[in-house]
């Protein structure tokens, strides 16, 4: 996670009289085709982040003696929560927090736990949840772990012994440390981050593209000769505004083409200078962080001769108000400190909604993503320590998302009245994508109306199968994240003031048609008649 | 004009039972819908190249003294069959030649002109048909003048001072010379190659990236200074498989991203080893090279944090018997000496016909395309000097899709059997392209069949309009490019051997079926009821 | 020990005419005189390889419980082979096993000694042998140890306290450890080498030539900041066909030039896609290896204007059948597994016969050589566990050379018939060397027929001294290796298959005169009359 987001200094005025026009209807033309697809729908796509940072870990999923814990000291009611949020893989234990960790310090009886003191936000470590711990609760959960080495401060020798303590078989001496804190099945993880952020000059042990792309190719290879069944993610560029985006990855890839399946990619949106017009289209920018990455990467194939396809792995994505982080100069050094528990509005699970739909478009090349974080710490999920847990706006159009997005994610074709924007020019007002699901004949639309100033008239059609029936899709549900005050949020005491509510879709013949007010993302659920 | 084709050794074998299953009939499933795009039909697809090599200007384009040569000694039979080709625009002079080309021997009176010796070719160049010339015969005939300069021998000064013959109003030495020549108005071009293959080792001037970088820069940036109008083309690879393939376009790219609106592509094609499999599938080769050099220039567009999109001018491809071809060092100096006259049989013509539907596909980045050459070297036209012109096989490809692709190019829905090829693996034994015009409502679809044994039953439907009817589509004509004998080849003597003949298409309802027998090449027109 | 053996890939055929020849006799003539030398025989010349891989130190070297252990569980009879195969000097403790090694986990009392995962070989290492282990047991057997450091997974601090504890004296905490440990004494190992083959990608921990050079630079710096007299060896290529050979060398040595006396250089030999006259040459492989390393070496010293001559260690060598090797990739997790356990037929024999004499005819510049490795892997000496060690075919080449060369190397004018091969062109059917011990008189030639169709006669005169005596030497002994059966082997149950016998050496006044049968080596003593 790092510290400086895409702040898009753009110096192009909006359209001033935008809020004039409030009751202009605007329009969007959907077309689907169940012949014209993008990709499968990945479940890693709805991964989320778990980093050793303010209360995500210590008081967030971890909190001993909170009346729902569990014998080994986990939150229920936050781990019924994930589950409820439907997030298939976790991401651990950093974030900038990794790149000065010492994975020994958090193994073994908890007592003879060290505390430390984390350079990355300046707090007291206390090592009482550690990878054994976390794996154990990923299990219970339900998730998949997805583990971080430091390539920070340490290199390929502590990577190598991370990987033989969790995956190997025993009969060594670090899996047998293993087997001697309790876990005699090896935890076998799959996905690991050759490091995190290592192109920012906040990451402690920052390094230039070059010296990232040699530690992470000799890293990438002993790790291999560990364990062949690793899935490797190379360190991208921590935002698209990286003075080195492009050429990081470019040079990092020509060193580790052949041992990585996937490269990172972070970003963080947030309104700029109180541009709201840019941040509701910040989906423009994840489509051209993702293009940029995916082309970057086959220019790299194509000077090897491959036809390897290197996928990204968007392993950091959110929205988050760094506009209200002081920085971490600025902390005071605590043991699981307040940190961004930034308090998301309904304008902002619409952006979440729109970044999601994004993602799925790109479901060809993006592999993985997750949101960070997963609690509390710009979190779809609060929680007040010693007290309940509660969904975020932002909960809604994710979980709506993991439940529903299922099958293949097809290609529309859409015709949108235009929003112009000072950060990308002008762009569609309506953005659209959709899964289809041939075995259960389930047809799921996911719609967001950026607009913050017009509702749009949807109208969309599926073309008929050949030779089928052209009225073959009934409505099954549609449901909406939008509120005539954008700003509403949820709250401890009013932790249901802000949930998907009905939506007016109808269809007509082979011809839906829904309402879209300004600000607004839709989940629209259609089903194949009489498939199931 | 490069002498290193794609020529991909490959030992996997092919599968040997090929021949065996002559009578099999393979599948092939297409699904339309005019709301899916790839991008406009852009007529510069449809480019030619006429370059002062072998017969193609002297006794191809030009003979003074042939009874059909017009008062200005160019053919008139000739230029006929280049409208009928349907051609558009014409690159000029070279090729290989350009590279030791000085553009004032072309100019002024013929009688003054001096013998030279091309290097490239090892010829005796008359200089009797120059830069004036040449743009006369191109108006004449209606084509666009595409020229070339000498980055070879030369440099920055020479590549201005034609520019200002060409293009500049007169006052000025370099224009006035050309008014004294018989051309007051300037000759206008748009669009110049900055120099001609300076990655191949055969170029005279041969540069590495770096130095080729440097120089089309400073020229380009010159160039633009004279005439604001110009797009500008940096040379690419030579083929695919050219040692600096990716990592040139990368560095030149770099460098001129600013200043170039085109990047080049060049790549012929053969059976390399009587690999006839693969060469069928040649398009796969030209795909994935088209996917590099976008990714290539995209990459670059990231590193620069610009939204701007290079194009691609595929500005020299065809079949080459480059087996054929002695080498440049082996042949004996003489004037319009006979260089690389390749006799196209069907299947050529074929391969022709599958690459167009390749450049089609790309219609959103492949901004001009160039089929090398024009008459005689290995070209759809063929002359006898002092006698007639005739049409090879690959003429009618070219000729059919000039002629017929028109619109919006469409983005099919393919299910087809597969072939299995050393070169690229498995591949589709059925590839599609379809353009739509939605004025006159003509949507014709251009079909390969590229298995060598199999023929293949098509199924093709195109979804309806949104409410409107599902059989809006009309069959107009179904033309065929295939032979019994697929050697089959036009002479002098039986010119029209190999001509399009109509084939079986049928439209039952929503649905076309027409089929598809092995190597054959098919422009199947349908026009929307009622629009025209 | 690479993962790149030189495979020769070469495409002119060789004669196919060979076979039909077979009873042609061919002829050699050498000219010998003990005024024309190369330089001395040094005794580091007859190298051998401990590396913990596989079955060499563990049931190797080493079996606690074998009828023949001593009371460190070291194998007397195996012990009994070294001494009789005349090894000077071992190398320890690898080979790519030494870089991911932690040479603390082999000190101290062995049950606490760790369990360790080896990446290299993917075994698991037990350590109960470590350096003082092997350390006492070179000494009881009479060899010298060479010891490598780890630069893989570690770096100058690990090599400085290896070289502590084993080469300072007690009054610090390191060499304090090694007296704890039972040895008072230092080790005063005198040759280090900086790592192992760290220009292979296949290496933990690989390097570029830039990375590594600035490693071994610090490394040797700091090395010889501990202790005055230890002689080191940088690494050089791992075998001549590396795409950095030559190149890796420069780099090297323009860094580490003033602190290092030798340069490492590793090749083993194997017939390659059946090419049997190019494995008989193998010999010409190591000699162009040497003479490019010299060459570069002495490169280094011409730009830095140093008379210095840094020698090559030839530290690995070797008939191996990569071949037969699966890879480490596919190997199953095991202690002292069976890997590569080459069993050697007479034509390996005569070609590491060669080989020696490649080396001697280097004598001026090759100051090391060991053989890899010393037993059961690709080894001289088999053993099974719990049973006997017998001598390998390619045990008697070396035990005879290492015995019989003494005194200085001669240079012998040699005129023989040549052999066509695919991987070096013509080379000569009979090699020759010669040494002269001029206190005993003793002279003794070692001669090998690379050709495996034609026997040769050998004729061989030695110059009579200044005014003495044209008959001066007489025959001691002529001992060949060869069977009518090339393909012979020794095994446990025939291990005296295949040991030298007499050959047909006669002198007849000052010439003498042998038959040298197709595909044998020979080992032909003679001593002046009188000397002793």
């Amino acid at each position: 996670m790092g510290c400086d987001g895409t702040r898009v200094a753009v110096v192009i005025e909006g359209r001033p009289s935008a809020t004039v026009e409030e009751d202009r209807m605007g329009r969007a033309t959907v077309r689907l085709d169940p012949a014209f697809t993008v990709g499968p729908v990945r479940p890693r796509m709805f991964g989320s982040f778990v980093e050793h940072m303010g209360r995500c870990v210590y008081t967030g999923i971890y909190e001993p003696g909170h009346p729902a814990a569990d014998e080994l000291g986990f939150r229920t009611d936050v781990a019924e929560l994930v589950r409820e949020l439907g997030v298939t893989l976790v991401r651990y234990p950093g974030g900038n927090f990794v790149s000065n960790y010492r994975w020994e310090d958090g193994v073994g009886p908890k007592a003879d736990r060290p505390r430390q003191l984390d350079l990355a936000w300046r707090s007291v470590e206390t090592n009482q949840v550690g990878t054994d711990d976390f794996v154990d609760w990923a299990r219970r959960v339900g998730v998949e772990p997805m583990m971080a080495v430091n390539l920070g401060t340490r290199g390929l020798q502590d990577a190598v012994d991370l990987l033989l303590y969790c995956n190997a078989r025993p009969g060594t001496r670090l899996p047998d440390q293993r087997v001697a804190n309790g876990h005699v099945e090896p935890h076998d993880i799959r996905v690991w981050c050759l490091g995190n952020e290592l192109d920012g000059l906040w990451q402690i042990g920052h390094k230039t593209a070059e010296e990232y792309a040699r530690v992470a190719e000799e890293t990438a290879r002993a790790m291999r000769q560990v364990d062949g069944r690793v899935e490797l993610v190379a360190c991208g560029s921590s935002n698209r505004a990286m003075p080195t985006f492009g050429t990081w990855e470019r040079v990092v890839l020509e060193r580790c083409f052949d041992l990585v399946e996937h490269i990172s990619a972070h970003a963080y949106y947030e309104p700029v200078d109180g541009d709201v017009d840019s941040f509701l289209a910040a989906g423009e920018d994840m489509h051209r962080f993702i293009e940029a990455v995916v082309a970057t990467a086959d220019h790299v194939a194509a000077v090897k001769g491959s036809d390897k396809r290197v996928m990204v792995s968007f392993d950091e994505w959110n929205v988050w108000y760094h506009s209200r982080f002081p920085g971490e100069r600025s902390l005071e050094i605590r043991e699981a400190p307040e940190l961004i528990e930034d308090v998301y509005d309904v304008r902002d699970a619409v952006v979440v909604g729109s970044l999601l739909i994004t993602l799925l478009q790109h479901a060809d090349r993006v592999s993985m993503a997750c949101q960070a974080q997963l609690v509390n710490v710009i979190a779809p999920i609060l929680t007040r320590p010693g007290g309940p847990a509660w969904r975020q706006t932002i909960f809604h159009p994710f979980a709506l998302t993991a439940r529903y997005a299922r099958g293949t994610v097809l290609r529309p074709a859409v015709v949108s009245d235009r929003v112009e924007t000072r950060a990308y020019g002008p762009v569609d007002a309506v953005v659209v994508t959709a899964t289809h699901d041939p075995e259960s004949g389930d047809l799921t639309v996911f719609v967001v109306n950026r607009s913050r100033t017009e509702s749009s008239e949807l109208t969309l059609d599926v073309a008929p199968p050949v030779g089928g029936d052209p009225t073959a899709y009934v409505l099954v549900e549609h449901l909406v994240v939008h509120d005539e005050d954008p700003s509403a949020t949820n709250t401890e005491e009013r932790p249901h003031r802000v949930t998907p509510h009905p939506g007016d879709a109808a269809v007509d013949g082979a011809t839906l048609t829904a309402t879209l007010p300004a600000t607004s993302w839709h989940c629209i659920r259609l089903t194949e008649r009489g498939v199931r």
